[in-house]
C-alpha cells in the first residue's frame, strides 16, 4: 500500500474533509487504504454523522468548524452541498496555508469555479476543481466505501491560475483513490454532463413525479417492474443535491431537455403514423449505440 | 415438487411452447421443475436455438410445425412475438384438442384479443390471454431459467367466453411457476402498462438514440456512468417486440407521452424560471413516491 502512494506521488499529512458524506467519507477512505494520508479532519453539519465516520475510520478528528479544520490542513476536500461553497470558501480564505491543495467534488464547474473565483481571494491559485463520476442514490457517510472512485473517471477542470505542480497533486489524490483521471474545460464538462447525467436525472424524476400525482398512482406503481425500477433509480437521488445542479447548469440543461423534446416529437410522428418500420430503425440503432458503449467502445 | 402442482392444481400431460424464447423456455423449464407437465414440444425459428433448448431440458422435442406440436396436446403457451399471433393461432384452430387450454404472454392485450378473436374460431373459450411481468433485455432460450417467473406478476386478462375451468386452470399453470395472477380487463391492463412499462421504454430509446445521433456521441458515452446505464437498461430490450407493442398500444401510448410531455413542460418552466424551491419539491415529491414503491407500499 505504501507502495501505490508513491507510485502515485500522492502524500498529505493532514487533510480537511469538508463535508463527510458519501464522496467525503469515501475520498477519506480510500486516502487512508492507500496510506496517502496522514490525519484525517472531518467537518460535518450533525454530530452523529461525525461520530458514524470516526466509527467508520473515515476520519480521525470530528470538528465542527471550517476555518479550524483547514488551519494546518495540505490538503483540503471540498465535498458540501454545492449551494454551501460560498460559505466554506470564505471560511478557508484566510487560514489556509501556501501550500494547502484545495478539491472539490460538485456535479459542476462553471459555477463553483465562479464561487471560488468570488470567495477564495488570493488562494484561488491553489484550487483545481474536479468532479468524481461516482456517487449513488444513497447519501450520507453510511454508504461511504474505500472504493467508490475504484475506476471511475475523475474529470478535473484546471484553471490558468493553477500551478502545473497543484494540478499534478490534485491528479496524484484522485489517482491514489484508484480513480482515472481526465481534464476538461469547464463549459465543455458542463455540457457533457448535462448531457448524460443531469437530463436523464430530471426525465427520471418527471416520470415518477407524473405518476405519483394520478389517482389511480397506487394501481400503477404495483404494476412497476424491473424496468421502471432501473429506470427511475436515479429519481431517488437527493432533492437538495439535484435543485442545486439545475440551478447551476440550467442553460445547458434547458438545452438538453429542448434536444430531447424534439427526439421524443420525432418519435410521437412516428407512433402516431403507426410507421413500424421507423420505430424499429430507431430502437435498433438505440440498442446498437449502448451496446457498443457496453461493450467498451468509447471507454478510454 | 409433487406436491407443489397438488397445491397449485397444474398438471398438464403434453405441453407445446410456441416460440422457445426467454419466456417461453422460462415458463417450460418453470413447469418441469414443478412436476406440472410430462412432454414438451417446442416450436421455434431456429434449428440452433431449438437444440440449445433441448440441452437446457426445457423441452424433449424440436418441432418445426406449430399444427404438428399442439395435436395432442393439453397446454399450449404461446409466446412468439405478437406479430406472429395471427397464423399462429390459424394453424392451432383446426388441430386444437377441446380440452386443450391456450394462453400467451404478448406485452399487450386488446390487440392479441383481437387476433385471437380472428383467428381461433370456434375455439376462442379456451384462450385465456395473459402477460407475464417478467423479462429482461436478453432474448432467446440461452437466457431462460426455470425461477423467470417466481414472486413475478401475471395479469391473466379473461374473455367473456371463457369457462371458470379455464381460468383456473391458467391460474394454476402461471402459479406453478412461481407467479403471482392477477386479473384486469384488457382495456385496464394495456393503459397501466403503457404508463410503467411502455413510455420508460421509448423514453430510454429516444435518449440513447439522440446522443448517439450527435457529432460528440463518442465522447459523451464516454462520459455516461452508473445512473446512465441503469437508466438506460430497457433501450437494450428488442427492437422487434417493441415496434410491435408500440403499433398494438399505440392509442394509450400516444396519451402517455402526452401526459409526459406536459409534466416534462412545467419542470421546462420551473427550470427556466430558475425556482429552485419548485424544481426541489418534484424531485422530493418523486423520491418520496419511489421510496414507498420501493418499501412494498404498493404491493399486494
Amino acid at each position: 500500500m505504501k507502495r501505490e502512494a508513491e507510485v502515485t506521488g500522492a502524500r498529505f499529512e493532514r487533510a480537511a474533509i469538508i463535508g463527510v458524506g458519501l464522496i467525503g467519507g469515501s475520498f477519506a477512505l480510500a486516502l487512508k487504504a492507500a496510506k496517502a494520508c496522514g490525519q484525517v479532519v472531518g467537518v460535518g453539519r450533525g454530530r452523529a454523522n461525525l461520530d458514524a465516520a470516526v466509527a467508520l475510520g473515515a476520519i480521525d478528528v470530528a470538528e465542527s468548524d471550517v476555518a479550524q479544520a483547514a488551519r494546518g490542513a495540505d490538503l483540503v476536500l471540498v465535498a458540501t452541498p454545492v449551494a454551501q461553497f460560498a460559505r466554506v470558501f470564505q471560511a478557508l480564505a484566510p487560514v489556509l496555508s501556501p501550500a494547502a491543495l484545495v478539491i472539490d467534488a460538485g456535479s459542476t464547474k462553471r459555477d463553483v469555479i465562479a464561487t471560488a473565483r468570488a470567495n477564495l481571494g488570493a488562494r484561488i491559485a491553489q484550487f483545481v476543481p474536479a468532479h468524481p463520476i461516482a456517487g449513488a442514490e444513497h447519501s450520507g457517510v453510511a454508504a461511504a466505501k474505500a472504493d467508490l472512485f475504484r475506476g471511475k473517471r475523475v474529470v478535473l477542470a484546471p484553471l490558468p491560475e493553477n500551478t502545473a505542480e497543484s494540478v499534478v497533486r490534485a491528479t496524484a489524490a484522485w489517482r491514489a483513490c484508484g480513480a482515472r483521471v481526465a481534464q476538461m474545460a469547464p463549459e465543455e464538462h458542463d455540457a457533457v454532463f448535462a448531457a448524460v447525467s443531469h437530463l436523464p436525472h430530471l426525465l427520471a424524476f418527471a416520470l415518477v413525479h407524473e405518476l405519483a400525482q394520478r389517482p389511480n398512482s397506487a394501481q400503477l406503481f404495483s404494476y412497476a417492474a424491473g424496468g421502471f425500477r432501473d429506470f427511475t433509480r436515479i429519481a431517488s437521488s437527493h432533492p437538495e443535491m439535484w435543485r442545486d445542479i439545475c440551478v447551476a447548469n440550467r442553460d445547458e440543461m434547458l438545452v438538453e431537455l429542448a434536444r430531447y423534446g424534439a427526439q421524443l416529437e420525432s418519435i410521437r410522428a412516428l407512433l402516431a403514423a403507426g410507421d413500424a418500420a421507423g420505430l424499429e430503425d430507431v430502437f435498433a440503432r438505440a440498442r446498437a449505440a449502448r451496446n457498443r458503449w457496453l461493450d467498451g467502445e468509447y471507454d478510454f
